[in-house]
């Protein structure tokens, strides 16, 4: 059980959902900048985009994040669940483009500490063609994601145990986008 | 220099104002969140919010976001900068109220590791009176801070010398918002 009363019935609204019932005020800006950064118009795609935001949330070990994040990855890139295993397990060897897994590299030293991201990381995603749009976003996926990740620990929320339950809000997400979580009236993407 | 071309004099738009400007369409829900979370309408006022951003700025070593959140919480609390020092050097030690000292911690946990908020940290907050919206805030203030933190500081922006130039700034946030820094023709709150 979360640390606070969420109001909700945490087996239906686990993990992010139920403090985004909880405080509606705050569930619109945190969809808002989800759904810009993993949705909107972008040269990365949107699988790509998931994939920085759950090797972030593995890194701080977040399960709730990371599981979720992980299968809407899987479900937009074509080699699917195994190559974000294989990204979570070995960055170096997994077979990402070069621009991707450079990206990664800066991602990972956001996560750590925004100092980390060092001229020499940034010069690498640029040699390997990343646009300066590309590698703000990055930043900001990053940096974003260890803000959800500590919102969704930070206050003690469920966990689903079961990962095979995260396809259908995988689906839920991918049709109807972030900003589809702050309607009260939607139904939970919940896992059942 | 920032570690990306972003478009502006980074001298009349230090630190999160650059990256702001080179992507309004993230700027946006940021600010709409630092607005909810630092200004609308709350049990804690803004200066302890700000306070709370500020603290949890100066854990992460973040100069910038440190800096003018501590400016922005001083020129909102009675006991201006002296108190923010007190707080930012030595929390147990600093006079604050009792209920506001607890959130303190609450913070500081977060902005570790999600995990590291405890029953007994949550107890002690309950116990000097913090409702369930403040133990909420105050965790996702954290949270954001390590967002914003990381934001400015992953992409490399430029810090201003002089903390003094952060009080024209701060009489700029508190009089217009948050959400002014998204109007693109608003004049920069900058230190000159």
């Amino acid at each position: 059980m979360a640390h606070i009363d969420l109001g909700v019935d945490e087996t239906r609204y686990p993990g992010i959902i139920g403090p985004m019932r909880f405080r509606p005020e705050t569930a619109r800006p945190l969809n808002e900048l989800a759904e810009v950064l993993l949705r909107g118009p972008h040269p990365l795609s949107p699988g790509e985009r998931e994939l920085i935001a759950a090797y972030v949330s593995g890194l701080n070990e977040c399960e709730f994040c990371c599981t979720s994040h992980s299968a809407f990855a899987a479900a937009q890139l074509d080699a699917g669940m195994p190559l974000v295993d294989q990204v979570r397990a070995d960055l170096d060897s997994a077979p990402v483009p070069a621009k991707l897994r450079a990206l990664l590299r800066i991602a990972a030293a956001v996560r750590d500490d925004g100092r980390k991201v060092t001229p020499a990381l940034v010069e690498a995603a640029r040699a390997e063609g990343a646009s300066d749009l590309e590698i703000h976003d990055t930043v900001l996926i990053a940096a974003a994601f260890c803000m959800y990740n500590r919102y969704v620990d930070g206050l003690g929320t469920l966990t689903p145990d079961d990962p095979s339950g995260y396809a259908e809000p995988a689906r839920w997400i991918i049709e109807r986008g972030y900003l589809a979580l702050t309607d009260p009236d939607a139904t939970s993407p919940a896992p059942d």
